[in-house]
């Protein structure tokens, strides 16, 4: 096998006009999604795409500091390098997890296309379709059930719902929507960390009566000893999500026994480090998912193929494509009866006038 | 009391040329420093200033990304705001610690000018002068005590010694030292997470018997089990740098109980979170330090001043100038015998002619 290097790295920003705005966490909103295009050029001429999706109140990122980070620090370690060391090479920088993560999931796709694979194969990828799951927004009521209408037209049997903010609400809600949509569709919890030690059992049993699946990030994420008891009263699933953003988070994390499924987000880990989170945690017998960076067309795609993996066995959170009103890709994605065909994923090209209409220059 | 607002913000890129090379960790290396300057102004024309050193390899910041992410992120968070509001409003935003941590510190500056207080009065720093340490570069053994020799000569009486790439180096290294300056200067370890759980005992005691003082970080971060254990061992003080970052790390490390000593870095968690911090690891019984952030003059003398805070009561890391050849500030620091004088710190001014000569143009 030819050892290719890494010829060239460019980076791109791009506007997605969305259909309404997302919300999350207490401090986030997003009314147009600005995220960044990464190419990558190897030696033999081959080259892949992938997005860095900028997000400041989680990452710390902005489309401003992933251009400079990728053209100070990542792309002077990587150019003229052997592809295949790219995500060790960009372990010496901190943080920056999309830039990083666009740039490995870049160098898999070209080393596919100069391999003549598919990105499916050469991940290990093997399902031919994914479940997938829907983050219903926070807002009013109407707006809400209006939201959960609409995506379950286009599709989606699980919806994510976020509860916090006000419990007595939340249930409220999650009622409604059972209401609306009976058995056909599936319900799990997000809490963002917003349960407190004293009742957050109580809240995960009242949840389990609801017949919601999961519960993610019930506690603080410090709060680590309080999360180990939770977990071990086996109540219902927890998903790790905030507490478990890197391979060495994960470490940490399965030491002290905190959670039942990882929530693998390929945008901050690339391609590499995501397979190598979910082989550690499924070495200790936990399960796994593929969460959502709020991606384009193009990032859904991506994170859909590595959902393809056979440890994947929880929904996936591929469906914030349905929240954008126009894309850079040459074809959309389509969800049938909660279901994402992974070849669909795998046709998914850039489509160059859109990208250009698009791009944000400088 | 007058709740003045922020006026202003700014950040100026400038060179700080060194006198070697310094190396830490076993990716990094820095032959010249680029600082960022910040400049906070208040609505009643007050100012203050602090440095955000660009670490890379340890927070992921660059000159450019501190400078995007004052200008897109946080100076639109605060302008106009209660300069007293600004770290909890800076908080939205993740990671880009020391970008946060200057204009904390420069709000400050600004608003204990516009109090007519000094700034160790506003920060309830009441001791006159501050113990010093200095770290040690890694390198061949002539140069190491080469420049053990010279700082010892500018006034250090305590040296931070890196251990790890060598063991039996190291070891050597230290006799070295103790046959050069007998009992006129402490010696501490610093082993960046070196340690394996096997040897970290044995190691520590060694250590001990050789009469270093403590020693940083023995074990990686994502072991925390096994730094608690080794902490309950009690065999030497150890230090937390790596592993409490934030005060959401410290809740973690001290639910786990994993350090005697917390080593606080003012670049990185501003006054703000530093005073809280401080004040949590207080309450649990741990001690504190000041760490280096490799800061030039002007961010040395900040992190003085909060190193004479009462509650500071081992060597704090305050002598990286001694690296630098040339600066932006109108007067040096000066150690004598082991001690920096607090009012000295006080003192130093930006100078306006050397910045302008120091400043590098984007």
């Amino acid at each position: 096998m030819v050892a290719h290097s890494i010829a060239a790295i460019e980076t791109t920003e791009f506007r997605l006009p969305m259909v309404g705005e997302l919300r999350w966490g207490s401090q986030s909103s997003l009314a147009e999604a600005r995220h960044v295009l990464v190419t990558v050029t190897l030696s033999d001429g081959s080259s892949g795409v992938a997005e860095a999706p900028p997000r400041p109140t989680i990452y710390g990122e902005t489309a401003a500091t992933i251009t400079a980070i990728v053209r100070d620090e990542l792309a002077p370690r990587l150019l003229g390098q052997p592809a295949t060391t790219a995500w060790a090479r960009m372990a010496a920088i901190r943080n920056n997890h999309t830039a990083k993560g666009a740039i490995d999931i870049a160098v898999h796709a070209a080393l596919a296309q100069s391999a003549g694979q598919s990105l499916a194969e050469q991940l290990g990828a093997t399902r031919q379709r994914v479940r997938v799951s829907y983050i219903l927004g926070i807002g009013a009521r109407d707006e809400v059930l209006a939201e959960a209408e609409r995506v379950v037209g286009q599709g989606v049997r699980v919806l994510k719902v976020k509860v916090g903010r006000d419990w007595n609400e939340d249930i409220a809600r999650i009622h409604d929507l059972q209401a609306m949509f009976g058995d056909t569709v599936e319900l799990y919890a997000d809490a963002n960390e917003t349960m407190l030690t004293e009742n957050a059992a109580d809240r995960l049993a009242t949840l389990r009566e609801l017949g919601l699946r999961y519960c993610e990030e019930p506690l603080p994420v410090e709060q680590i000893r309080a999360r180990a008891r939770l977990r071990a009263q086996g109540i219902l699933p927890i998903i790790a999500d905030d507490s478990a953003f890197t391979l060495r988070d994960l470490h940490r994390e399965l030491e002290l026994d905190t959670f039942d499924i990882l929530n693998i987000k390929t945008p901050r880990t690339g391609y590499t480090e995501s397979l190598a989170m979910l082989a550690l945690a499924g070495a200790a017998g936990k399960g796994g998912m593929v969460g959502s960076q709020a991606g384009s067309t193009i990032g859904t795609a991506r994170a859909a193929i590595f959902a393809a993996r056979p440890e994947i066995e929880h929904p996936s959170e591929l469906s914030f494509f349905l929240k954008l009103r126009e894309e850079i890709t040459d074809r959309p994605l389509q969800l049938v009866d909660g279901w994402l065909e992974v070849c669909d994923a795998l046709a998914v090209r850039i489509d160059p006038a859109r990208l250009r209409e698009m791009t944000v220059r400088g």
